[in-house]
This record gives structure tokens, sequence and C-alpha cells, in this order.
């Protein structure tokens, strides 16, 4: 499942996954994994990595993860919260990979970390992902919710 | 001092702002504001509004409200901590804005808190970043730190 | 209601609340407010404040409010995640007193956030606390939750 | 050193450790530990462990780890940010052990992270807490701090 996973969310057209450059380069229920090169779209205004970035890719590790997990049980998964610590400041042209886990797979809420690491494999940031499992038939934002990541009709 | 900065931030040519289409609308010591319509580069694989852009906005604005209370004291900052609630999905060609106060601006560290709401008002998002204060001389990334948001040399 | 209900809580023969010395002087749907004076079993090996009370006396104001929004719904709730910003360092003898109030209280999950200030009205914590809401039949810990803070049997 | 830091630590005749009896098993620069047997002094209204006990405890462990590598500095360290994440309810009887390791060790700022599990290791709460390096003449809650953990004048 992974290797496919991963290739259907890098084929989606559009996303912010797409408009940050991020490739997922593994995703199961146990591990999901990502690798990008820092580029112009990703700086803030002093030159560095911005800070949503991490936050973002973490997010999106993270959510990647449980949703995987959420998929077989008729369930989609919403974030909650996100904290991140930032370590290490990067500079465009760095190539960075991340890497995200479980920390509990529950059934009403999962919890999932994830790392921001550098071709050293030196810490960039870190943070963990709060996340609530939505049965089939609960609504998000007014409708019902569909799309890749979502179980089948 | 305000519609300047704000002026500056968003003529700059590229950037994580600029790829996530975000316009600054005011920025002080006091409150950085900030607005962007959802489009595709915004949204995540169940297509709602993806949690790194609430984290991603509400570190902008912390890191600039804290530039600029920084500015004059010869200091720059670097966002250490972001911790950030989701509370409303948000869908494509939703109008959001986003207003940051601070919390603390001590000389050693700053906190400022910042929410994102829709065009009702509703809230959508909110988060708080501590942020280190460096004095001109530090470094950051093995190179002193330059860019729009630094203290003249 | 408000007053009952802080009557009740401070009644409690036992709990961390009492342990802490923190009496709750009201609790509502809307705000929940506490006070406490800084002694010997509020501070860590430097002489001041532990960040846990901060956390602590955050998470029970967080948690009564919620608490008091789930029992009409015939809910309880769980804390799932609680995220603190210390600001400033407080002594033995300080008196301090804690307010909280609602950020969203939505049936599946709600958030509060809650401020520390000290008798001069300077803030010394914030921070947000991130509730799970669940129905009657649902359980905790392996068997069905009960006590002061739960919907009548 | 370990044992040595652990003990003086446990026989301070006060403090938010001795009011919660907690017990540091170890106390390095590389990991802190600790254990406690829950009674009603941990308890929130439901029955179960108050959050603040994991976060005061998490805070605890990282904060002793974070002062052992500032001694030698000549450093000592103020908490920042504190995040934790409960996963699992805990009752009266139970008994809990916590460990903490560094995520960073920087001379500026650190970062630990601690987790609290039960008897059969099963993880109950996780997190991180962010401290700032103070250099020895810098001063804290208006007058310059001195105790167990501080490097000696």
């Amino acid at each position: 499942m992974s290797q496919d996973f991963a290739k259907r969310l890098n084929e989606l057209p559009e996303g912010w996954l797409q408009a940050m450059g991020i490739t997922i380069t593994r995703a199961t229920q146990d591990e999901v994994r990502a690798e990008l090169t820092v580029g112009p779209e990703h700086l803030q205004g002093y030159g560095i990595v911005h800070g949503g970035v991490h936050c973002g890719l973490i997010e999106s590790l993270a959510s990647i993860g449980a949703a995987l997990v959420a998929l077989p049980r008729n369930q989609s998964v919403v974030g909650l919260e996100n904290n991140t610590s930032f370590v290490r400041a990067v500079r465009a042209g760095a190539k960075l990979h991340a890497v995200s886990t479980p920390i509990t797979r529950g059934r009403r809420t999962q919890v999932w970390e994830a790392r921001v690491l550098d071709d050293q494999e030196r810490l960039v940031a870190t943070g963990r992902v709060r996340l609530l499992c939505l049965d089939q038939e609960q609504e998000l934002a007014g409708e019902q919710v569909r799309g890749v990541l979502h179980p089948p009709t």
C-alpha cells in the first residue's frame, strides 16, 4: 500500500503539498516520510525557512498517517492541534526530509509526532499533531467530506 | 510606520507569504493583520484548508510583530515554538483574515497570539508563537542573518 | 449555578485542587475563576512557582468550564492537549488568580483558554486546553466515569 | 553524579515534587527519570489523574535535565513553554514512571521531551518543554535566582 498511496498523493494536480514542492516518499499506517528542497517559496523575511513550512510538513505527514489508519475503519480524520518546536535555521538550497510515527491511534483521537531533518540528519524541527476521528456519516464544514483520503462511499 | 512596513513586506518579490497569496494589511508593534482568499494551493487531501496554512499565517503575523518590536533595540527574532488550535474547517473560495497581538514583548523572548477568522468573523484557528530575541551580533544558521526584517548595519 | 458549583468543588474532601490550595471563585459555562496564595508546595528547585502549577491551574479551569457546558448535554469531558506559555516568575507569598474563557464549545471537542495573573494584574502564564466531549455511555480507563462533574445517571 | 543529584532533589524538605510524592530516580545530562504512586492528591473531579500532574511531571524532568546541562556552563534555566498530550486515563493506586531525554541542548535554549508510562509500560502522557538558558548574572523575578539547581557563586 505504501508506494501506491504515496504515488496517489504526489500525483494530485494541486494542493498545499504541490505548492510547497513536497514529495511523499512513504505512506503507511506506521510511518510517513517526505522530502523537499528549500526554494524561495519556503522562506520568511530573514531569508531562512518559514516556521509555517515546518508546521505544515509535520501536519501533512501526521494527517496522512492518521487517515491511513482511519480508512479501514470507515473514518476520516481532522486536525485539532499542532505544536511544533523549531530547532535549527535552514537556508535556501538545503534538502530536508521528514518522518512521522504514531504516538496513539485510538478510535476517537490519534496523536502522531514528526521530525524534520537536514541532509546531515540534524534535527531542524519536531512536533506533534492531535487528530479527531470522524465516522463516515459525520459532516465537516457544512457538507460531507470527500477526497483522496476518504473511505469510498 | 504601519502602512510603510506592510507595503515593504507585500512588495517582496518572493517568499512563503507570496507563495500563499497572503497580503499584510497592517504591521505595527501592537497589532499585525493579514488577509487571503482560499485557493487550491491552501488545500489538503480532504479539500479543506491545510492546517499548515493556519500555523504559517499565525507564525508570520507573530514574527512580523515581534520583529518590529525588536528592530529599534537592534535585535532580530527567531521563532522557537508554535502551537495552533484548529476550530473550523474552511473550503476553497473563502476569504480569511488574521490578527495578531502581543502577550509579552520581553527583551529575551516575546509571545504573540493570533486568530484566523472567516468573513463572518467566525474563529477558524488560533495560536501562540514564542520567539527568541537575538542581539545584532548573534549568528543564526552559521552566518549573520540579514533581511527586510533586520536592523540596518 | 456559579456559586453553587464552585462551592461544591471547593468542598470536595481531597484532590489536586485541594493539594494545591486552589479555591474556585466562579464556575459558569462562560467563565471560570480561581485563586491561590503561593506556598512551599508550589515551588521548584530554583525557588519560583513550578510550571506544573500554572499548567494544572489552567487545566483545572478549562476542564471545569467545559464540564459545565457538557453536563446539560449528558456529556462529560476529558483533556486531550494542554499548551502553556510561562511569562513571569513568581515567588512564595504571592497571590495569584486565574480566569478561563471558552474559545469553542463544540459537541465533539471544546477549547478553553486561561490566564494566570498576579495581584497587580500582570500576566504570569497563559494557555489553551483542548477537551474531548464523551457521551454518557462512553467509557474511560476501563470503567464508566463518575464524579462531581458528571451528569447524574 | 546521577545518584547524587537525584538524592539531593529527593531530600529537599519541601516543594512541588514533595507535595506530589514524586521521587527522582535518575538525573543526568542525558536522561532524567521519576516515579510516583497515584493518590488522592493527584486526582481531578472525575476521579482520574489531573492533567496538571502529567504536565508538571514532564516540566520537572525536563527542567532538571536542562539545569544539569546548564550548571557547568554557569547558566541556570527557566521554562518558556510546556505542551503536553494526554493519551490514557489513570486511576488512584496506579504506579507511574516518567523519563525525559533532550531534543536540543543549545546555549540559548533547550528542548526536552518526556513520557509518562504506567507499570505495563503503556504511554499515559507525552510532552515537550522549551527552556531559556540564563547566564549567571541575569536576574529572574526581580532578584538573582539561587537554589539547589544553581551554579555555586
